[in-house]
């Protein structure tokens, strides 16, 4: 594939647009997403073109929302509609997202009844809920047909539905009452009753968040899970692909706000550079603002800093040190949250097992410290770096296992919050530690 | 739940264990295991063992295999095998790579022939490649059956199979020849040829590398993909829970590297403090043992740094800043190299992006913290402060950027390698630019 990359990036930019669409022609979908999605968008919207139209409806649906309202922006309004057409109501709603709201209405008012009103159902419910990612497509048995009947169901609207492989079972008012799985039909008799062979169904509310959704659906395996409303209705179903879009969305807005930026929400290659740079600035900006916070530390003990220049050499490794315990332990947390392994009820648990952590890392790299130190510079400056460095070190592990339940509880992002901010809070501390201990230990 | 965790825990503290078993029947096996994953070593045997036998069973399979191996541990020989049968082949040798290899061989010897032969398939492919991680129980369909015989070869092997709904489609000779899912076999005429359904296979090779197979799974959203040999052969299915399972270890994995510490591959609350300073302590010590370096630099500009206490002050601020940027750019191409939005032929286009974007930032902040500076302190030093912010800024967001790409070449890991590293480097680079701007713009 990556020598074949090159080869295309070569066709187009030497504009030879027969050969490359039979380059193309040789390439499966997967692959030519992967091609779009690292080029600019002019040469997009004339590869795209190029792309016999089932394969182009294909790509489409598999390309990110903010690819798709690029290309949309660039063809026919004809080609608009049927590009929109083409997608599943969830699909097509995230599309509708990204673009003008009048654009929006305008290629609702061109769809058949039928798929207006399914994706009226799923616009029907907020943003950031799983009824907003789900299906309305969903094939719904009763539960006192037989597998027959069932089976028969299947065969007939099989084709249209999200998915056919699990269904939900419900009762003569809509409710959900199990689901039974394609493959328990297939094995079973013809005669069986679907309320013998159902299964408990682990569904999820309609109005329920929808990365927690997903991480649960990811969790148990489940193909799908039946979506309900209030009264335990079934309205719609999502698939395990949903799940995993929306998973990966919110990994990359994680791993992206780790390293204090904004997520770029598109293909690397394919954004524009002050496009990444806007990502960055605000985030790097306020930590900056942050990090005045150790200019004014050290202003204070300016005099301290005179008197004995050698302190001077020893910041940057201890507050690097304390930053790293800091991070390691937010890291764990915010991923046991993410996984739900702790819970913001367990505050006591992870303070009382960082603490004991902080501690012992602290003591193992202040002996450490405090001998290399004392052999290099003078036993004093060396018995100031071993007790800052546990100290720090008890401090930033503890700091750095709370931020995260905190940034739950107070509804923000762990991940966000936890990572870039332990650094600037533990930077100051830890030399107001640093400068304590060295005024008391040196007597100055 | 969350209500529930602390009841049921209460119960375990009082050992009231009737209440308890009645206390468990309530959950879903998802819950039980959750609640499983809360509790100590020998909590979790007690509980497991108040589960009734089915239940057991399935709650063993949930759970992760460093787990399942200490449940083991506790439980008399006979019902170890039993456990140990339940389980599928792919899990189980997941399972034998966790145990002493003399218990893994007299756990193979109970097992039943046919059980033993499937095992033994995935045992043949090396640790880290797709074949170790696939089933061998798949259903293959010929190319010239009709419709109807594959939906009765279905009915008959279907129960054992690890999926029905992905088939893989072979020749004579079992060479793949396409892939057929059961809803398309499902709203298809019962006498049409299967060749003329089946859809092309994106297969991959039992040798590949399991994380890189699995992103391609869950990217391309299949339901399984099919698994073949060097002569194109299909030797086992592999499904997108298990792509799931390998995604989410590796993230886990890259999560906690990224923080600077060793993964723990185990749920949080059941981890012990000692194993989990351990996780963290020997990258703690490398990266201390690179922050030394700073202590070199500043002890090389002591001299400059006694003329001009004032420069001390800002260190943390602009070697904090200079690993801000450097986290961001590897932050971002790490995670663009996980999702194959960039490959390392793509080295020059991230370098030409990420020091344009260092330089817009530097620039920016720069010119801030020249203002900021200038008005507290003097302009000189607000001179040195913004052209280092300049020059930093982008010197980190270059490097940042290359890192990963050049890990990735030398096959080490991006997410290992990148961000923990990319500070310690900035920060002693940082420095000198930084003494190096100072004397030349105060005279020193």
């Amino acid at each position: 594939m990556a020598e074949q990359i090159g080869e295309l990036e070569g066709l187009i930019r030497d504009e030879r647009l027969r050969d490359l669409r039979i380059a193309l022609d040789q390439l499966n979908t997967g692959d030519i997403v992967d091609f779009l999605e690292r080029l600019g968008v002019k040469d997009r919207a004339v590869t795209f073109r190029l792309l016999p139209k089932d394969t182009a409806v294909e790509v489409f649906d598999m390309l990110d929302q903010s690819l798709q309202h690029e290309i949309i922006e660039g063809l026919k309004d004809g080609d608009v509609a049927h590009f929109f057409e083409s997608l599943d109501p969830d699909d097509r709603v995230r599309l509708m997202d990204e673009m003008p709201a009048s654009v929006a209405r305008k290629m609702m008012r061109h769809l058949d009844p039928r798929e207006r009103s399914l994706t009226n159902i799923v616009l029907g419910y907020p943003d950031g809920t799983i009824g907003r990612q789900m299906s309305p497509e969903f094939v719904a048995i009763p539960e006192h047909w037989s597998v027959k009947q069932a089976l028969e169901k299947i065969r007939r609207v099989g084709a249209d539905a999200e998915t056919v492989y699990t269904l939900p079972v419900v009762d003569r008012a809509r409710l959900l009452k199990g689901v039974v799985s394609l493959r328990q039909l297939m094995v079973t008799g013809e005669e069986t009753v679907i309320s013998s062979i159902m299964s408990e169904a682990d569904s999820v509310d309609a109005d329920h968040e929808a990365e927690d959704a997903a991480r649960r659906c990811a969790d148990r395996k489940h193909l799908a899970m039946p979506v309900t409303d209030k009264e335990h209705r079934v309205v719609g179903i999502f698939t395990v692909d949903d799940a995993l879009d929306i998973l990966e969305r919110a990994e990359s807005e994680d791993a992206a706000r780790h390293g204090g930026a904004e997520p770029l929400h598109r293909p690397y290659l394919s954004t524009p550079v002050l496009q990444i740079m806007r990502s960055r600035i605000v985030w790097l900006f306020v930590l900056a603002l942050g990090a005045t916070l150790t200019v004014q530390v050290l202003d204070t003990f300016e005099e301290t800093l005179e008197q004995a220049v050698v302190l001077a050499l020893f910041v940057p490794l201890l507050i690097g040190t304390g930053g790293n315990v800091g991070n390691q332990a937010a890291t764990t947390i915010t991923r046991a949250l993410a996984l739900g392994d702790v819970t913001t009820r367990d505050a006591f648990k992870v303070l009382w097992s960082e603490a004991r952590v902080g501690i012992t890392l602290g003591a193992t790299l202040g002996v450490l410290g405090f001998v290399v130190a004392g052999l290099a510079y003078d036993w004093e400056t060396s018995a100031v770096i071993g007790l800052t460095l546990l100290s720090i070190c008890t401090l930033a592990a503890s700091t750095g296992g709370l931020m995260p339940l905190l940034a739950k509880k107070l509804g923000a992002d762990p991940a966000v919050f936890a990572n870039p901010f332990i650094t600037t809070f533990v930077d100051a501390t830890g030399l107001i530690v640093y400068f304590m201990i060295a005024m008391a230990v040196l007597g100055l």
